[in-house]
């Protein structure tokens, strides 16, 4: 390539030196650090934000980028170098409307709230947690300021996770999903007692359960190599540069199933960041405001692959055709008097239940589209801080049944809103979306794969997964490259349609 | 204080900020990242170096060091903040002649030839590493030129680690050492069957040693609130902040020794790091061409505390009196027959060898002198880096009596030159000379040393160090810290006297 573009690319690097040295201070945060680290680290975070935030807004970066889009006129529109200008060029435009003493401010205002939120969960009262929350809004609300005109304030939010979508057309798929999972999960829960898994709750020992977790997603082509996996209070998945994506997992000795279905899932993520071509690498890129190492198409497109992993792969029928065996063998006390069958039926288990992280395929979407809906309010104006806890209450009802007894296993179960990630849960609910639809084309195109994965062999399906989406990083929109892979548009059908097809054959429904 | 001030403390901060965020990246690197990440971290270190640089030498951070110095006038010429601008500088006029260009070519120059010495010390080949050593010296060599005139070129180097101190000064000094110290080990060797440190080397279990060295440096005062302890390679010691210092460790499953004085040496550096006065953190500080977010006097005030805690306390007969019974009951078999008079000789048992960190209390400085008169030889131009193998052997020879019988136990066992840490190693002496001095005062101080250290209490040493050296951070240069605490000047003799004693009595020399 030419001088140009290789200029643009040293300062790109800076900057992403920067990102991804602030995205290891993240990761050790919620690992390693001794609790007396937590001050000198939110200033050290604050500062590398800031500092990420200047180098990329600096004018000699925009000069270079402009160059550099000369230079890469008339290029395969499809090669790499065309896609990384083209990102850089709509991650820049963001971020020259935002002045840096925003983003240090912002670091700030989050920081203490997530510390509030902490404190506030633990005492289970929104009342304490409330006016951290509305200096958070105000921060978002200056924030979204900088993006007018917009149809909604709620747009330049999400487009900071899912480049390109709007509120309206969330809404829309949103409405599509509420008139079929809510209506799907009362038919279920009227037949609970079909399904049993208790054997999944018993003694099972800490240590054989990474073990299992470990060989799984080595099976599937997470590379040690470049990657290991730390215990962490909430398994994450944290990218510092193509030869460096981590994991993190919790694992409950008196319960199967979080440990290795956490470790599928951020497997998923993993295998992803593992796999954007080497080209691709050291590309800072804008995710919720922040620049962030990991270079990805969005979070929605991120989810799709993890939840593909824990989900369409991991609570098959054909994965524990080749799985289980090896399971029952490490478990042989608790499972071998357990059928793959009734397993099977065991991890698929639907229940309604309070805590998001927790939830089951068939509910999970339900959980999102409560915290959507309420998010979406108080962005746009129609809900006040103060209201929250009584909103969220009537949504719960409203969508599972159900009501929170008290605020900690209710709307302060989640971390996002302290640290300022408004926007953030649609992309959960995209990401099954989007599992399902890359699934289908999966199929056609490697009629052989149910054979595969009942065999233990991932090879082709990663390779897919691969070639199609992790390879081209962010250098596509994620609708784009949605597109690209299957040739649709985002659709909810094919996920209502798995969602129904394999709970109505689980629970027998008509 | 006014506001000048505030404004360094700020601008201080930010350049803090990014220099502990490269201390991270260290630690992470020799501890848990995975080898795929080597690349990428060489660059992001790079950068942070740069920028940290950057940062420090910009107009408007002289002209807020210059504002503030007006406004400390007058103050207690021993408060913190006229110590804190007088570091600062210091620092920041050496920073200032050094262009950024030239920190980034150090990393990476010095990245590469790190490289190259694993490779090269892996095949025992010093051809391999040669070129790179030959480049790190221009490196090196460029560096000095920036400090003309000096006396010795050595001098700029020196004062990086060591603030105020001339090649002169330690030629001296080291020359008293030689002239004890061979013929102590010359007279010790000839009676060397007179102690048994056999029992020392059988199946230590590692997690009973681990456990065993956690409670003695807890008993000492490492806080683990504010600190943590990982595996590593090599056992080191890492400040990010007062409130996150770090220490590393590695264990033999067959030796005890290693992983206990591994603790408590580096105990000794980490409770210094954790003592200093809060006033005085976030202070970025110059050690070795490249800033830093650890705050301390010099790298030999520092080395004397570490050496203190593994040596004069850790094996020394009343540690053990307090201890030894502990160790019996937690190795019962190995030690059961052993009393505490064997085990004191055996931990304090003297041998010639070739590598230095293996090396005992009384050969240890003998392996320093080496390195000394070779590098300055180097640095002054005396000796071309292609005679350094043969250069190497013959001091071997005349200080240890040993040839070494290749490259890999011989020049090629130190990190340290491929790092471009050349005046660096003199510290480690200077260190054990300054714990005898600080020792000397403290048994003056607190005549019920002995006694106290027996009982395993250590609050009144740790006190007398805090207040004496800790808690002053990098505001006096060492000497003058030395001297405020003993009243006295650099000198062997303490040192020298207490060998001697030690030793002759182990060793019934007359």
């Amino acid at each position: 390539m030419g001088e140009n573009y290789e200029r643009l690319r040293v300062l790109a690097g800076r900057v992403f030196d920067l990102a991804s040295a602030l995205d290891l201070l993240s990761w050790d945060m919620q690992t390693y650090m001794p609790p007396g680290g937590a001050d000198g680290r939110s200033h050290a975070m604050a500062t590398l934000a800031s500092l990420a935030h200047e180098h990329f807004v600096r004018d000699d970066f925009g000069e270079a980028l402009t160059a550099a889009e000369s230079e890469v006129q008339g290029l395969d529109p499809n090669s790499d170098e065309v896609g990384i200008v083209a990102r850089l060029r709509r991650d820049f435009d963001k971020s020259r409307r935002v002045p840096t003493d925003w983003v240090e401010h912002s670091v700030r205002t989050t920081g203490l709230a997530f510390s509030a939120w902490v404190e506030a969960r633990k005492a289970s009262s929104f009342a304490d947690f409330q006016p951290h929350l509305e200096k958070v809004l105000d921060v978002k609300r200056s924030y979204v300021s900088f993006f007018e005109p917009y149809d909604s304030p709620y747009d330049p939010l999400l487009d900071d996770y899912e480049p390109g979508l709007k509120l309206a057309t969330v809404r829309e798929i949103f409405a599509e999903l509420r008139e079929v999972q809510i209506p799907l999960v009362q038919a279920i829960s009227e037949k609970s007692d079909t399904v049993d898994d208790s054997f999944l709750h018993a003694a099972y020992d800490e240590q054989a359960q990474i073990d299992f977790g470990l060989e799984v997603i080595r099976d599937l082509g997470y590379d040690f190599n470049r990657g290991r996996q730390d215990k962490a209070p909430h398994p994450f998945s944290q990218s510092l540069n193509r030869g460096d994506v981590r994991i993190t997992n919790r694992v409950y000795p008196n319960q199967f199933g979080p440990a290795l279905f956490g470790s599928t899932h951020e497997a998923g993520h993993a295998i992803y960041s593992q796999g954007i071509a080497p080209a691709l690498d050291r590309i800072p890129t804008l995710s919720g405001s922040t620049l962030e190492g990991a270079h990805d198409a969005s979070l929605g497109i991120h989810e799709s692959q993890s939840r593909m992993l824990e989900n369409l792969v991991g609570r098959s029928r054909a994965f524990w055709t080749a799985y289980y065996p090896r399971l029952q063998a490490a478990f042989p006390s608790q499972l071998g008097g357990v059928d793959v069958e009734a397993f099977y039926r065991g991890i698929n288990k639907v229940e309604r239940s309070l805590i998001r992280v927790d939830a089951d395929e068939a509910t999970y979407n339900l959980h999102i589209l409560i915290r959507f809906e309420i998010e979406a309010d108080l962005i746009e104006g129609n809900l006040a801080v103060a209201d929250l806890p009584e909103a969220w209450n009537a949504k719960f009802e409203e969508f599972l049944g159900l009501t929170p007894p008290d605020d900690r296993r209710g709307v302060l179960q989640d971390i996002h809103w302290s640290d300022g990630y408004f926007g953030y849960f649609p992309t959960y609910t995209l990401g099954n979306l989007i599992s399902l639809q890359l699934w289908q084309k999966l199929s056609q195109d490697l009629p052989d794969l149910e054979t595969q994965i009942s065999r233990g062999e991932f090879g082709e399906l990663i390779g897919w997964l691969n070639e199609k989406i992790h390879r081209h990083g962010g250098k596509y929109e994620p609708m784009d490259l949605l597109n690209r892979a299957t040739g649709e548009e985002l659709s909810a059908e094919p996920y209502l349609g798995y969602l129904t097809d394999k709970y109505s054959e689980i629970y027998g429904l008509s």
